[in-house]
């Protein structure tokens, strides 16, 4: 069996040999729009140097001095030799009001304005380089009127996006880096943001969090006055929650020694640095003359904190090589300048330290092509709403245990999960820790579900049961389960036995092993040059040249190919076709000689159908026939043979609906959900069943409860942030992929929209290096052709992969399978932008 | 085998049948102090009730209008003919600024003073009842300098401790719900804060800290000046992240329209009430005139937030009922009046509604005395250290897959790990989700080494285990487990492979069980009548009559008993004792009939030596001599039999000791450590190894590599939480229980102190109702005698438990044993007073 696993995925990975792409010279695509409003991602944009350090000045609020402190470090800069410049992003009252202005008379410096700026100026924009030895202090986007920008861009007009602003900030700072490479002494750039911490900017987002996809270390200053000991603490956390490193804090002494508290309140180590009372209108340069040793002191924490986070930085890989064991890694295979080193996260993209590039390295944006091992749900804007919530439910709550309490967020969970993957079915909700637990969870349901249906234990049975295993008067049957070869349930030991033989279930990884299942042959669905086309199990179901379908091959062709994915997945007409009678018959012969092998005593009865809905994910991504799951589920239950859906991977939203079965049209009896369930923030699974398989529990002996637990179930974290992340995926007004439309029989049903473009998945299927293309939900994967059985030892997929880096794309092949995984909530062009991509990448 | 588990501690608590306890009328333990300095814990310290709408007012800033605010909804509430309160805790600059003398003239009520502040005014104290249909207004503690409390106190002295505020606010708002007790409206109570949310109170303590044993709804009053929106933010966000529930924002409108602006920035459902810009000193009443609507507005949404909340809490027992499926519970024998409403955590304590008092029912912090399934750590302000670490590690991280990926979190829970309980063995660090996981991972670790070890594999193995698996030249012998009876390891299926067999892991539970293990009967430590005594297994190690200890009987009582725990745990003095070598003896013959048995082919080799260090926690609060544990590993190591540890409960410092390990004396190859790693937030586990351990997967082949892992492997949140709270324990400025002292080989070694009085302990194990007691590190197991052979059919723990709420305490029974654990960081003073509740009731 050649099959390729999603833990190849990591395998794979590891002979990366990045070579000549990685080190050599970065290719810099030109920026420019593609499909409208989204760039393309290329490095240039995404990308910060660290050769010069640069620091964001934070107001604990309006008037605390940020503009004083911007100038002090500006010329304790001067007085050093450090090349500096001064940015303020964003001005209002100008230019009356110009803190780049002020700051470049005290430093000695020239004051420059940006295109926007200057039409507030009613002057043409200045400056354009930087002259060694001059500080330059730079306005770029401005209103005139003094007020917060969000006003100031209702009255004025002019509004800038986010992104812009983000765009021009790295720009003046790549140009500045270029400026001072080869200096002598490190360079230091100095943002000044507006207002405090969480004033709006110009588009009305919070500036902590327009400003979060540069995530400037900060320098915080505070509030000496009657009431800042609060203001300060507050803006700290508020910019602290958001991922920032905060530097240093520097307040005035209004003689109520508010530093002195602070010291104690902020996280230890954080730097304190005390100025004199603020001093009055036009008296700011004496004052600054009295705080020159304060700014430097200030000045010399911050050059080497910067100094130190680049020592950090490199020492990361060293660090992981020596004290790390990874998970899915065979460590001879990793080499050291392959780690890379994840300095952040923004979304979909990862923050990765690069120390290839200018000198000093840089961070830079790269789209987490897998979703993080699949977990990973939002934006940047309801990732923080997500953290709000958890933070609630983190100082509430922190920990409290489950069995016989109830907490709110159990309840929001539960109510979540019942009212959106279990709608229609599911009446409980079993909490654990991991999809690998959540499946063990409900194959200990659905065995006993068995037994009680089968009559092998009566349903009040907690004596008989107990008879049956104390007394010896007779054994419960060993079950084994019916499932599809190439499925995947986690790595436990459990898990492991419930899926077919491979390198994975070896005594080299699972000493223990048994294979426990009947394993089916999976016919397959993908876009195979321009057509969707089901890909029948050659040797049949059973792999053993019986159970075949469409024996004699005759009217193979035309019913296993589609002009469009919604005739393909169309299951209701489906099921009227030849393919459905031929998918039962086969199915129903595989069964019935399972029975009779039941009955002869060979093995154990098929206790549970255990299934991974429409996806294989691990198994290769390979889109199972979904009316071949419908007829299988239809059968089983015919059969009371209870239905385990393993949705960890292909349910929440992953392939465009809520559950996964209900792209399957069948619903489950029990269903395993994990990754998306927390928005990708922590480990939580929770296992939902029907009431008759709870009521299998259900009885007069505790033993006949369900026995299973962790210390962590149901933990009110994890359960605020699940409810949380439910509500934000189903919520029209918060995630643009929503569709919701009306039923046939007038209930409202909700699908993501095709994120994929059907036409070029199928221009690409239709290339030469190309076997089969799928995009379902917020996947899109590319098989490749390959010499011999393909497998993981193809390179293609590899170098695909690699030449997507240009692209801002941190992908990983799994196997000779190319795959690109975005959030339910990503917006549809950046999926354009990502398949326009690699278009270009596989036309190569 | 007559065993209690752990988790019969769930099953147990399912047939607690609270009755008259839990129904009838409370028993009011008399307040005082108990210890010196700390209070046993009453419940009227500790309860709040909810018959009054109690609301704190909080302040974005100082000056913002916190007191209008509060006279404001005062004369609401008048004209509504509501009976209200207020209260001001905390005031400076009294006597002249007195908020509560404002409050009191703009509602036509009364000002009264507590006895402290009647010093600050130079009076006497005033006031001690409530009149109906008059509003009191009244200040507990004042100081006469206006500045913030933590400077007055430093000048004028007379501070008052964090403690002291909260019992005098409960006991306040306790008089005035008796007042308004059959009254026919909600009576309301209004509390107003000091400055700013995080300003500081009279300990240095911040408000929003010092307050938190309150958890009172907040109305929070923002601020509508430029600048305001920034503190308003983060004021809210500082308040959410001590998990306050914020029942609206109420602000001027200053004409900046700060309040439209943060409707959109603030959590959708968020009230915000708008009012006319603050009046000039003066005019105070034509300003409250004029806000008349809007104040009206305020109090409904608030006195409607309040029966709303009410409502709910009723609710959740039923909506529990109806969807939870709790683990290790048998629904059946639920009663929905013994569910706990748990209303959020404050350190070692529940916050549990009780619906049975006070008509609407009251809010009562309760000792958890299971330390939520063993996983809790920290006193309430360390726990908020811990999430403002996990805040930043959220913002900044969210998650990001971990294979060939560096993060610093990880580093720094790594290092940490290898630090703390690794010192000295472990090299290498492997990330999974709870403590069921590690183990898996541990036995598959361990199986590899041994293999390895034994020959079957070359340590460049690859190719050779390969052609083994693959050309069926040989097979890789099945390995089996050497383990203690009684240990518990999880419930995955492979966890429960490794336990002995029980009603745990028959077929009802876990399909697919096999023993695999040579489980010893190990000999147990306990006080019993006095003196520390070992009980040896009657019927040798493998209970069959052979292997035995001290066949003739002789010495053994003087051979098993020591006067002190200093003895009983003294390894290297006991190393020398003649029940060493019986320990050896045994031993010895039990491996070498396990060899002998391997050889003949009836069973596989033992491939690893699997076990609970010092203490099987689920099988009973069983103390495991210590030095038999030494001896077996001693034992283990000679045979080249890997060692695994699962630390997961006794690990990190629960035991007294970071590394149960160094109790025994001797280290492991392999140990797992789960619940306290995270300090009792979140899930996340981790097995550490030795070199030689990863070394035995370190070689050419991928497949050789350990293929296992999880979607949230090491993520960021869950590591970032770990290094910090491994940071705490052992931080002797923060940890007040620890003890470091100088090894004799000059290294410096850490240990808790002596949490639980060894001749109290001595005493109650010479009470009649016991058989046995033990206390360790942070827990105290007293078994008690019962009829017959005791397990979980006996009611006398239950009644003792339920006993122990009269003291404020909220205990599980595991069996015929009534354990309380604390948290490593818990003082002293706590375990003395739960130790004395304990003899109380135990005495009875």
């Amino acid at each position: 069996m050649a099959r390729t696993r999603a833990r190849s995925l990591a395998l794979d990975a590891l002979t990366l040999t990045l070579g000549t792409l990685a080190r050599g010279p970065r290719v810099r695509a030109r920026s420019g729009r593609v499909m409208g409003r989204t760039r393309a991602m290329t490095s240039e944009d995404a990308s910060s140097s660290l050769s010069v350090a640069a620091f964001a000045i934070w107001g604990a609020n309006t008037g605390v001095g940020k503009t004083l402190a911007s100038a002090g470090l500006a010329r304790a800069a001067r007085a050093r030799g450090t090349p500096t410049t001064y940015l303020k992003p964003v001005q209002t009252g100008f230019p009356e009001d110009s803190d780049a202005e002020f700051v470049a008379r005290r430093a000695g410096g020239v004051s420059t304005v940006g295109e926007h700026a200057a039409v507030a100026a009613g002057a043409r924009s200045s400056g354009a380089g930087f002259d060694a030895g001059v500080t330059r202090a730079h306005t770029e986007f401005a209103w005139r009127r003094a007020a917060g920008p969000h006003l100031t861009v209702s009255e004025e007009g002019r509004g800038v996006s986010d992104e812009e602003i983000v765009r021009a900030m790295r720009k003046y700072l790549r140009e500045f880096a270029e400026s001072a490479r080869g200096g002598a002494s490190r360079a230091l750039a100095l943002i000044e943001t507006a207002g405090g911490v969480a004033s709006p900017g110009p588009s009305g987002t919070l500036q902590c969090e327009l400003l979060r996809a540069l995530r400037l270390p900060a320098i915080l200053v505070g509030d000496g006055r009657l009431g800042g000991i609060s203001t300060t603490t507050a803006a700290f956390e508020s910019l602290h929650a958001r991922g920032y490193d905060i530097v240093a804090l520097v307040l005035a002494d209004d003689g109520l020694g508010n530093h002195k508290a602070l010291e104690n309140i902020l996280p230890s180590g954080t730097k304190v640095v005390v100025l004199p009372p603020l001093p009055p209108e036009g008296q700011a340069d004496a004052w600054l003359e009295k705080s020159k040793d304060a700014f430097t002191e200030l000045l010399k924490t911050a050059m080497e904190w910067h100094e130190n986070r680049l020592k950090v930085l490199r020492s990361l890989p060293d660090e992981a090589m020596e004290k790390f064991w990874w998970p899915f890694t065979q460590h001879s295979m990793v080499e050291r300048d392959n780690v890379a080193v994840i300095d952040g996260r923004y979304g979909d993209d990862f923050e990765i330290f690069d120390s290839s590039l200018d000198g000093d390295g840089t961070i830079d944006l790269r789209f987490d092509g897998a979703a993080s091992w699949w977990t990973q749900g939002f934006t940047p804007k309801l990732q923080q709403e997500l953290i709000r919530t958890a933070t609630n439910a983190a100082g509430r709550f922190g920990h409290v245990m489950f069995p016989e309490n109830v907490h709110q967020p159990a309840i929001d969970a539960t109510k979540a999960l019942l009212e959106g993957p279990g709608k229609g079915w599911a009446s409980r909700v079993f909490f654990s820790d991991n999809g690998s637990t959540a499946t063990e969870v409900g194959i200990k349901m659905a065995f006993r579900k068995f037994y009680v249906d089968a009559g092998f234990m009566s349903k009040d049975g907690h004596q008989r049961a107990k008879d049956l295993i104390t007394e010896g008067t007779g054994h419960l049957p060993q079950l084994r389960i019916l499932a599809l070869d190439g499925s995947y349930h986690g790595d436990t030991l459990g898990a492991l036995d419930m899926q077919s033989p491979s390198v994975f279930t070896g005594p080299m990884q699972t000493p223990w092993y048994q294979p426990r299942g009947l394993f089916l042959q999976p016919p397959s669905l993908a876009i195979r040059h321009g057509e969707w086309t089901v890909a029948l199990p050659a040797h049949g179901l059973l792999n053993d040249g019986e159970n075949r379908l469409f024996v004699d091959g005759k009217d193979v062709h035309s019913n296993t190919t589609w002009r469009t994915k919604a005739e393909a997945f169309n299951i209701d007409k489906r099921l009227k076709s030849p393919l459905a009678k031929e998918y039962r018959i086969a199915i129903d012969q595989a069964l019935e000689r399972a029975e009779k092998d039941a009955r002869d005593g060979k093995v154990g009865p098929v206790g549970a159908l255990v299934m991974e809905p429409v996806l294989h994910g691990a198994g290769g991504m390979i889109l199972i026939d979904p009316l071949f799951q419908n007829i299988l589920m239809k059968a089983c239950r015919e059969r009371k043979i209870p239905i385990v859906l393993d949705e960890v991977f292909a349910g929440i939203w992953r392939l465009g609906t809520e559950g996964a079965w209900e792209i399957v049209g069948e619903k489950p009896d029990i269903s395993c959900y994990a990754k998306l369930l927390t928005g990708g923030l922590v480990p939580m699974s929770a296992t939902l069943a029907t009431t008759d398989v709870f009521d299998a529990f259900y009885g007069p002996g505790k033993a006949q409860g369900l026995l299973h637990g962790h210390s962590y179930t149901a933990y009110p974290i994890g359960c605020a942030i699940s409810a949380k992340a439910l509500s934000l995926y189903r919520d029209p007004a918060k995630n643009p992929n929503l569709i919701v439309s009306k039923t046939s029989k007038g209930h409202s049903s909700a699908a993501l929209t095709e994120l994929w473009d059907e036409s070029k998945l199928k221009d690409i299927s239709d290339m030469s290096a190309v076997r089969r293309v799928i995009g379902q939900g917020c996947v899109l994967a590319v098989e490749l052709e390959v010499e011999g059985d393909g497998g993981y030892h193809s390179n293609a997929a590899r170098e695909v992969v690699l030449r997507l880096r240009r692209h801002g794309v941190q992908a990983r092949p799994l196997g000779n399978v190319v795959y690109l995984m975005c959030s339910p909530t990503t917006p549809k062009e950046k999926c354009d932008a990502l398949l326009s991509a690699l278009i270009e990448e596989l036309g190569r």
